[in-house]
């Protein structure tokens, strides 16, 4: 009787859920919601530090140029050249975070964090419209555009778990429809056994807020503009929607936080680190 | 120049750390301390689901005996063999959580967080002890004891880096006076290019407190085991030691949460995934 089966392994799951929440203090129905400030500050140094690495080297530039001369094209766009990158100078903001039962993955205990970020990151393109009616290349029109993402906010859901766990059994790879797709095969699931997996995804009501602008010409003589700064929009909101607006999630492992040898580090200027065999120190130190 | 250059340097960090604190509205000197329960209640989920997973299958019986086997020991000690494993049933608690400056890593950002287990580890082996004085095997005494991890509290420090970052130039991987530490080499800080890592320690007044029990024999005619009972302790203690106190710290290289298609799931039970071709669902959420 497979019912009777989920309904003793349901009950199971609730008592470990419950037997979780009590031992960690936490009611899930009165818990007052905590702040993330500190998660804030080292989230922002993280970026401000690919930021400048970003800026220093033209690496943004470079990785971004060769991503679009990759993506597949519509046949009424040319090749596309890079004008402009902003990549921001503000921080996303997390805040009121609060444990719930996910309803999606059988009760699950997840995070939900609201997260807003007011920021202008830009992209600026020059590109050529090619309109290919009545007959291929009629027209060329030259087109310079940029597109800002002005602002983000949503609820974010994050919780962990051990790779081994039958939600990966519940789920699949999201069927996107892209012919990258075919790269995957039937070896990502077994890569993830035996550790610890990041989820998380947005609830489908965030908000992402685009400004679009035209940057040369007259509008009365580029009238597709707007339906090209369409075009990129939903791209971009389609690939965000595709990958990580529920039901879909994104499922990233996680390395091993147990502490190994071959991760240990100590700063140079550490006295002990000169010395050769620093044995001593340590037999002193373990006496502490 | 090089002291002036590392003014600048300084400085520039220093106007840096500040924008970031001041963008992410946190003071230094006055935030007030925050809780982490939903963060504890995540990591209990996880823990919980590990200890499952261990008493499943004996997983932990038998790695932990592959390892005491491969162990070296002393000359006095014959083979270990494991009788008793308690992974414990309790969770520990982060609490507390501030930024502060790292006086270590030039004045970095970091979390220092309260951390607090009260729950029984337990490791119960039977071995015997070899006298080898006056000559080899003068005597042979069979020896059952049993530690116990019983408590553990500390002040974790924890910060994001990005793996390009200067830090990694100011450290070493650290000396640790043991035969594996041979088998790494130049290629370690390679590898961390490109990413951000984790850095954690623990300052050095942690508290670590045991228990050793005898478990067969009179006292009188064990007089070794306390010897023996120390000797463990000790090395348990060594290996904290040397990975993760301050000055020491462990640094992991975090994968990138950047959503990707082949990270990205959905639950099985989602209709949209039983349409083979599922553009039309995404254009519809697109228009949200």
């Amino acid at each position: 009787n497979l019912a009777a089966i989920d309904g003793n392994r349901d009950s199971e799951f609730d008592s470990l859920t419950s037997s979780i929440l009590e031992k960690t203090y936490y009611n899930v129905e009165t818990h007052q919601p905590e702040s993330l400030d500190w998660f804030n500050v080292l989230i922002a140094q993280t970026i401000s530090q690919f930021r400048e690495e970003a800026l220093n080297n033209d690496n943004i530039y470079h990785s971004l140029t060769e991503s679009l001369s990759k993506a597949p094209l519509p046949d009424y766009l040319d090749k596309i050249r890079v004008t402009e990158i902003d990549i921001g100078n503000d921080f996303p903001i997390f805040s009121n975070c609060r444990i719930k039962r996910s309803p999606d993955h059988g009760g699950r205990l997840e995070a939900k964090i609201d997260v807003d970020l007011s920021d202008t990151l830009t992209l600026g393109i020059e590109t050529k419209l090619l309109l290919n009616h009545p007959k291929p290349l009629t027209a060329v029109l030259p087109v310079s555009l940029s597109v800002s993402i002005v602002r983000f906010s949503g609820c974010l859901s994050v919780s962990l778990i051990s790779t081994s766990d039958e939600v990966l059994e519940d789920t699949t790879l999201a069927n996107i429809p892209s012919s990258s797709t075919s790269t995957l095969d039937e070896g990502e699931k077994g890569k993830l056994s035996n550790g610890t997996a990041l989820m998380f995804s947005f609830a489908s009501d965030y908000r992402l807020e685009f400004e679009v602008r035209s940057l040369i010409g007259a509008r009365s003589k580029l009238q597709d503009v707007p339906k090209i700064g369409n075009l990129v929009e939903s791209k971009l909101r389609e690939w965000f929607v595709e990958r990580c607006i529920e039901p879909r999630f994104q499922l990233i492992k996680l390395p091993s936080i147990w502490p190994r040898k071959k991760n240990t580090r100590e700063p140079l200027n550490n006295p002990s680190s000169n010395v050769d065999d620093n044995t001593s120190t340590l037999n002193a130190e373990e006496d502490s």
